[in-house]
Parts: structure tokens; C-alpha cells; sequence
């Protein structure tokens, strides 16, 4: 008999999994488009290794940390889906770029002439996405005329290729207020920047955008060649109210280590799990509110607490910082737990 | 000359933490108390021995993992102030105080007895703390009948030893409502607990209490012995306000990866920094806000943002959680940045 784990521990139910890679790959089938898992969600190589295949040839990132972690796993395609300036971490790129094929975002000229300089010592071709805003005023160019500035010095640095353009629309919710507007609104500008490439005479391959919030929509548009979606893989539970063929997969368990009339207490609190969308959500109890400090999960009850000793899972609000603290996650199938995977990229946020 | 650090990465102004050490020395001179320092707060060896002298002879730890960091880094006393219920952690606390003086806190009669079992096998004697709900309703005895109940089972219990009482009255901060009715009723609460123990004949020898937040008044009330501060090594902006003679002393260096009018992004998101209780503020800058995504801080200012791979710091929020994000610590002195040390407790929640 296998042993209760001890706790915190992070597991994961492999079928769930399994079935969300099988779903994504139903939506996308006949669409031509491809989905590129975003692996920030887990961090993980043996589950991103599961979402290859069928409509994905390779992985986004958002750390050249967790670029190098995956390709040393053997995962040949990554994007690095975010802006990277300094030249150490350009030139880990271009050492990259000689195992994988390796497209980094940009929206300045400055970086992409100091990656064409490491790309041209390293002997490789680096692929450039042009970043647009198309929502988050966060990194991204901000109009025609400044992409194609950024475009002229991205085809006219060696090392450096122009494959398309990226703009991640965010986490737009299904509540979220004058949602279709919003969506509507950051494909139209993508669209108007990839023509005004395309009028000026680049060659705009990718079309790469949209999370799991977003993911029907990016499928409706004609224009998006690839979904840069992660969560889909494991899901939410504040997404579980949209319309999306996906279940939760993962959860944090705990153990109840105090118990009293109303409550108990797990050994689940802030430093196992993400709480930036909320606290988890405690499988298989009727709670009326889960409160989490450092290391304890609070749960309010209306009836008996369960054992002392015993085991809950939790299902965490936010999944991409739950993985990121956890050094394995355990593998689950059937209900049993059969194998434990590394977390090899935790922590790879350089 | 030191190249620029890979960011993000989190930095400790070491002139500050010693400082902050010796200003907790001076609050305690000649007031015949004791404090632990809790080492959640940072996880890290080398910070909690600098901690250690003068009025701490041990650490305070949350977890069985933490305690066997701090013993393995030659540590010999520890607290692990947290209810431990499971077999086979219960075994590695008694194998722990083979090699160190251990207590553990409790507030059920089952661990204690299955406590006593591993600590009769491994031939040691365990200190038990009994845990009083002073004012959280998370863990601890609610009643004294409760308490005189499971300090009988403590002292009938072979292994075990009564050491005393606890009770943390949380976070009560400066601007709590009725802050000094609060924290008056928790210590009266503990009073009433410890002299209901002393009159059944028990020794109280240790009565801990209080974080960073409450440390004036458990140095002015009679009976405490030992606090169990952790956060003021390191502060947390929050906690600025009040009249305490601690500076924040850590960091998240960021580089400027995307600048825009009105908006600067740094690649310090929240895979790196706590943000439960707020935003980390950039220093030297003047942001009107500071706004957090997975690996992102948009910063919002009104003049021009700092130049492209220039690198700012950021003062996290929430300080223990921050620290259970890095591997390593760099560890600064008159501003240069002259030593790296392992965060050796990161991730040890089990």
C-alpha cells in the first residue's frame, strides 16, 4: 500500500490532464491553427511534453530560464513570449538557439540589436515576434508607424528574423465588463498592424495571442495562427463558469491538523499555494469561507470537521504561482498516486 | 568590477539586517525577556544565526522542514510553533532532538500521545508548548478546562515535557480597530490559561506570543517570556508606520524591460515577490502605481521611466512569502553586493 503523502504536496490528476490536452486538440481540429501551451502554468517538462502533438509543436515561455529548462528536455520549438534587454539573457538566447528553434517578443529596437550582435557570434537565427499592445498598456508597440520602425531594424540586423507578431489580449473574464468590445478591439488593432507589416512588404508568419479566457475567440478570428493559452491544461476554478471544455486538474493536498466546533484547520496556507485570484477552493466539503495565512487553511464548516490526521485537497485560484512553489508535483491516475515529476523550471524566473 | 546581478533577484542590505537585529536587543535589554526569531520570514541559515546572541538562544520555525534546515545548519534549539499531527512527521521531530532541543506546539490530546510513542522509540524527550486560541480562531485550546485537559495528558505522557504555553495574537497593526482591546483580551486570555496550569500544579516556564506588530506590548506585559517576532530582521512596508525602530532591509532587484510614456515595465512579477498584502514599492522612483502580473511590474509614473536594462529594487509587501520564491539571497554591504547564501528552507512546507 502506498503511504499518504506528506503534506503540503501539489498533485496532479493525470486524467484530467490528459482529457484538457484531448479538448483543446477537438477545439482546434479543421481551424488550421495551433495552440503553443504557455508553460509558465507548470514549469513542468514531463506534463508539457503531454501538450506536444497534433496541433502543438512547441511551447511558449515566458523566462529564458524556463526556455533553457525545456529545451533541455527536449522540446525543439520555444517562444519566449516577453521582452528580454539584457545582454547576458540575450546571449543565453543565442546558446539556445543552437539546440532549438527560438523566437523571443520585442517592442525596441535597442534589444534586437544586441541580440542580432550575440545571434551573429554564436553562428544562429534568433526569431523575432513584434510586440503589440492590443490591451494590457503593459510592454508592446503602440501603433502602425512605431511597429514598423521596429519591423525595418528587426529585417535589417543579421541573426535576427522577423516571423510575425504577438499581442496577448489578457485575462479577459466572462463577467468582465464590455468583454466582446474589448476582445473585438485588440484583434482589430493586431489586425491593423499585421496589415500595415504586410502593405510595407514583411512577411507576418505568426498571428500568436489569446490565454484560456479567450480561447473561443481566437479560434473565431481569421487572422490568429496560433493561441499562446497554459491554464487550459489544469485549469481554474474561476474559469470553470465560461463555456470552456475544461476541468480542474490539479490540487494542493493537506493535512487537518486542528479541529474544533465550526472549523478546521489544514496545512495549506500561502507559501503552497496561489492566492492572487482568490483562496482554494476545499474538494468534497460544504465550507463557508477558506481562509489562508502562511502556512494554514482555515476552513469554516457547518458540521463535523473531518478527522484530525486526515487529507483534503484544495483546488488553488491561481495555478501558474502554486506550480512555481513546489519542487515536484505528484502524478495521480485513477485516484492513486503512481509517479512523482520535478518542477525543473520552479523558480527559473531569470 | 561585479557585473550587474541576472534579475529578478532578491537582495539583502546586510547593514540593515544587522541593525534591525541589534535594535530587537536593545528593546529587550533589561526587560529579562527572550525573543525566537521565526525564521519563515526568510528561510535562510545564515540570516537567522546573525540573529542569534545576546536575547535568542533559539529560532522559532513553522515547519518540521525548517527546524531540520536550521538544526542540520547548527542551530540547537528550535520551536516548531505549529500543530504536527502525521506519524511520520511526529518521527522526524524526535529524530530531530536527537541532535537539539525541540518543542512543538499542540492543542489535541491524539498528537501528543502519538508524539510521545516516536519520542520513547528514539529515546529523547520532546517540549511541548500548549497552544492557546488567544485571538486568530485558527489552532490552539479555547477554554481553560481544555487546557488543564491536555496538559495532564502532556505531563502523564512519556517523552513529552510541559514547557509552557503559546498564543499569537496575529497581526493586530496600527490602524486595527480596537488594537489595544484586542491585544489586551488575547494576553488576559493567556493569563487566564497560564495561572489555571499553575494552580493545578503545572510549571509554566515559557509563556511565547507576539509578532513584529505587537512587540511594544508584549515587552510591557509581565508575563510573556519570549516573543516570537520574525519580520522585523526584515520589515514590510506596511508595518513602517508604526513606531518601531526596524527599516525594511530586503529587495527585489528588476531590470526596465519595456518603457513607455506614463509606464515603465520591470521583470518583477509575482513568481518572485509576495503581494498579499499589496504591491511592493519601487525605490527612488515616484509611481503612481504599481501594478503586478505573473512576471511583470508595470509601474505607472508621470515623468521619464528609467532607461531601457537599468535595474530598480523593489520592496516587497509581504516578506515571507518573497523569500519562499528565491533560491538564493545576494547579500549586500554599503550598497556592493558581496556574497550569495542559500535560501535552504525555500519550499521546505512539509
Amino acid at each position: 500500500m502506498i503511504p499518504p503523502l506528506s503534506t503540503p504536496a501539489l498533485v496532479v490528476d493525470l486524467d484530467l490532464f490528459d482529457a484538457n490536452v484531448d479538448a483543446m486538440n477537438e477545439l482546434l481540429q479543421g481551424t488550421g491553427k495551433t495552440v503553443r501551451p504557455h508553460v509558465k502554468t507548470h514549469r513542468t517538462p514531463e506534463l508539457a511534453k503531454r501538450q506536444l502533438g497534433q496541433f502543438a509543436v512547441g511551447v511558449t515561455c515566458a523566462t529564458v530560464g524556463e526556455a533553457e529548462v525545456m529545451v533541455a528536455a527536449g522540446i525543439h520549438d520555444v517562444l519566449i513570449a516577453n521582452e528580454v534587454v539584457d545582454e547576458a539573457k540575450l546571449a543565453r538566447i543565442a546558446r539556445l538557439a543552437q539546440f532549438a528553434n527560438v523566437m523571443i517578443a520585442a517592442d525596441d529596437p535597442a534589444p534586437v540589436e544586441a541580440l542580432s550582435r550575440a545571434a551573429k557570434r554564436a553562428g544562429v537565427t534568433v526569431g523575432v515576434l513584434l510586440d503589440v499592445d492590443v490591451l494590457l498598456h503593459r510592454c508592446g508597440v503602440v501603433s502602425v508607424p512605431e511597429a514598423l520602425a521596429l519591423a525595418r531594424v528587426i529585417e535589417g540586423a543579421p541573426g535576427v528574423r522577423l516571423d510575425g507578431i504577438m499581442g496577448y489580449e489578457g485575462r479577459v473574464r466572462l463577467h468582465t465588463e464590455r468583454r466582446d468590445e474589448l476582445i473585438a478591439g485588440a484583434y482589430a488593432f493586431l489586425h491593423k498592424v499585421r496589415d500595415g507589416l504586410v502593405a510595407a512588404g514583411h512577411q507576418v508568419d505568426v498571428v500568436s495571442t489569446a490565454g484560456t479566457s479567450t480561447i473561443r475567440e481566437a479560434i473565431a478570428d481569421p487572422f490568429v495562427t496560433e493561441v499562446q493559452a497554459g491554464v487550459y491544461a489544469l485549469m481554474e476554478s474561476e474559469l470553470l463558469v465560461m463555456d470552456l471544455p475544461f476541468r480542474c486538474a490539479a490540487a494542493v493536498r493537506g493535512t487537518v491538523i486542528s479541529r474544533h466546533p465550526g472549523h478546521f484547520v489544514a496545512d495549506v496556507g500561502r507559501r503552497v499555494v496561489g492566492v492572487e485570484y482568490g483562496p482554494p477552493v476545499a474538494v468534497g466539503i460544504e465550507a463557508s469561507a477558506v481562509a489562508l495565512s502562511d502556512e494554514h487553511a482555515t476552513v469554516a464548516i457547518a458540521g463535523t470537521p473531518p478527522a484530525l490526521g486526515s487529507q483534503v485537497d484544495f483546488i488553488p485560484g491561481q495555478i501558474r504561482t502554486t506550480f512555481n512553489l513546489h519542487d515536484h508535483v505528484w502524478v495521480s491516475r485513477g485516484g492513486e498516486i503512481v509517479d512523482r515529476w520535478p518542477v525543473s523550471a520552479r523558480g527559473a524566473s531569470q
